[in-house]
């Protein structure tokens, strides 16, 4: 990892827990349970790598070279919508593990029914944070429009509005199908389907929601922009896509190819259970060629912005080199 | 019952229920078992008061007379965050209930894991619905921070926002208090705390937002508001806390004198848990009295509205006066 990575992400990690703090009700407001069991699982040591590519999004597309207000906030917001689907997956009826990152998961501190509302609590406290954003009504409504697409079960939009079609399925799409996947022999398009969904949807629009909200700041600012805003956002989008089923490539080969200690997780588990993974589908050697070329396409798609998309290349670059 | 308010249910059940209609992912979208459990939950004959007073509330302070574009969508998210609230609740980590309005619950029909991930794509649905409301992105935004501190565990607003800071518990908040309250003999406080928020909070947002959605058409009609635009919304926000709360407390009543059959869920489980119910800690005459009273000081609130009230008033009335 360059020195530069290191300082994103020393930095990213602090902005946004500290961020977090303030944004979580405190331990002391009642009902007390719920709100320990919500900071239990916010606090649990996450990389914040949802936040910090935000953020980052947001700076590049803002163009003053300084991060947009309300970036880190935005980068809370999907931070905690990640959080409540881990405690919701982590749940006895999901995939009932008892660890997350090394720490005991929300059920086994707090029992089944808090961690499950604590989980809905923190859906909804993402989408008051973003109502709480000091940015133009019309772009926070194009923001949440965004998120929600994202997080869903990915269908498309209701009638008359300007949204496409025919859009992929959401993080909870992925979920359930990954669920219906268990016991199937996986093929390779549902891999790809499951992946896309399950983390590829929420790190994708990590970044287009940080891009939006940059937007904002660019025109403002009078900054030009390298290219339109439709295609800025086109770009972030691929840019996300790619990234993103690279990362989820590289987990699936280090739950291979490491320990249990190494993973704070148990390892091997999605073997075990003959889960959809890359390397099941594919092979080791594949799965890595794949992983490099899919951070490839990544890059190119990030072409106009120049230099100024550097912060964001070398946190691609550090999702697939990462050992843990 | 009046034929008048017969006239506002039926006709309100049928709008809510063709929109849901088309709000909903068709079951036949991938993936399919969570569609058809959303749509299990969503279409089990609930009455549909919560999207129904909200439209209400819009049509009276639009002044128009006629339903404002988006309030039955509107209307329709409120009811599916009622519906997310209700699966999650019957799971058989909280209230462990098998039947809801006479048919399965959700758990029961589709399994835990679905049910769990069907309660979380509502909620997401209900914001994605939001977003998409034909109306200015500030008056939605207000609407969705109005909405996100109701339904979630209720706590003030993060520093710089000019909400006020004292808020009661939200629904979420409301479940947590109800939860942890079990086994422990119910305090008048208590029991009103909580009934506030695990029913109130909803009941009164439904107004409250669907207020809101009108005063945007109001001032685009040029039709004179009855009072300030700050006092509108105070007061219905008073009259959506005084009938939300009669609400429940009939509700506990009903419990206590009503059979299964008539209220198509187990009755006296309330008092077989000890549950925090109104009849518990005053018994029933006193119960009955307080939902009068609850009801007169929700009818005086709307006061300056004059005739226009009428509706919202009837429904108030038919709150109390249900025998099922």
């Amino acid at each position: 990892m360059t020195s530069e990575v290191q300082q994103l992400l020393t930095t990213g990690v602090a902005l946004t827990d500290e961020t977090l703090e303030r944004l979580l009700p405190a331990p002391t407001v009642e009902p007390h349970s719920i709100h320990r069991a919500m900071r239990h699982s916010m606090f649990a040591g996450g990389k914040r790598l949802r936040p910090i590519l935000c953020m980052e999004a947001a700076r590049m597309v803002a163009g003053t070279g300084t991060l947009p207000q309300g970036a880190v906030e935005l980068g809370c917001s999907i931070e905690m919508v990640h959080t409540y689907s881990l405690i919701h997956d982590d749940l006895p009826a999901l995939d009932n593990d008892d660890l997350r990152r090394g720490k005991p998961t929300c059920h086994v501190a707090f029992g089944e029914a808090i961690a499950i509302l604590a989980g809905d609590a923190l859906q909804t406290l993402a989408f008051q944070t973003i109502s709480q954003l000091p940015a133009p009504g019309a772009t926070l409504v194009e923001i949440i429009r965004e998120f929600s697409f994202a997080i869903g079960t990915g269908v498309g939009p209701v009638p008359g509005s300007d949204l496409p079609g025919d859009l992929p399925p959401g993080m909870i799409g992925g979920q359930v199908m990954d669920i219906e996947s268990e016991g199937v022999k996986p093929t390779a398009e549902l891999v790809e389907r499951i992946h896309r969904a399950k983390t590829g949807a929420l790190i994708t629009t990590s970044i287009v929601c940080g891009g939006l909200l940059g937007l904002g700041h660019c025109l403002a600012s009078g900054h030009k922009l390298a290219c339109t805003e439709e295609d800025a956002i086109a770009r972030l989008r691929t840019f996300g896509e790619s990234a993103g089923l690279a990362f989820q490539i590289v987990d699936d080969i280090l739950d291979v190819t490491q320990s249990s200690e190494q993973l704070g997780k148990t390892a091997g588990k999605d073997t075990a259970s003959d889960k959809a993974t890359w390397p099941a589908v594919y092979g080791l050697e594949r799965a890595r060629k794949d992983a490099a070329s899919l951070i490839a396409d990544a890059f190119a798609a990030l072409e106009p912005f120049g230099k100024s998309a550097t912060p964001l290349k070398s946190l691609a670059q550090y999702l697939v080199d990462r050992t843990h």
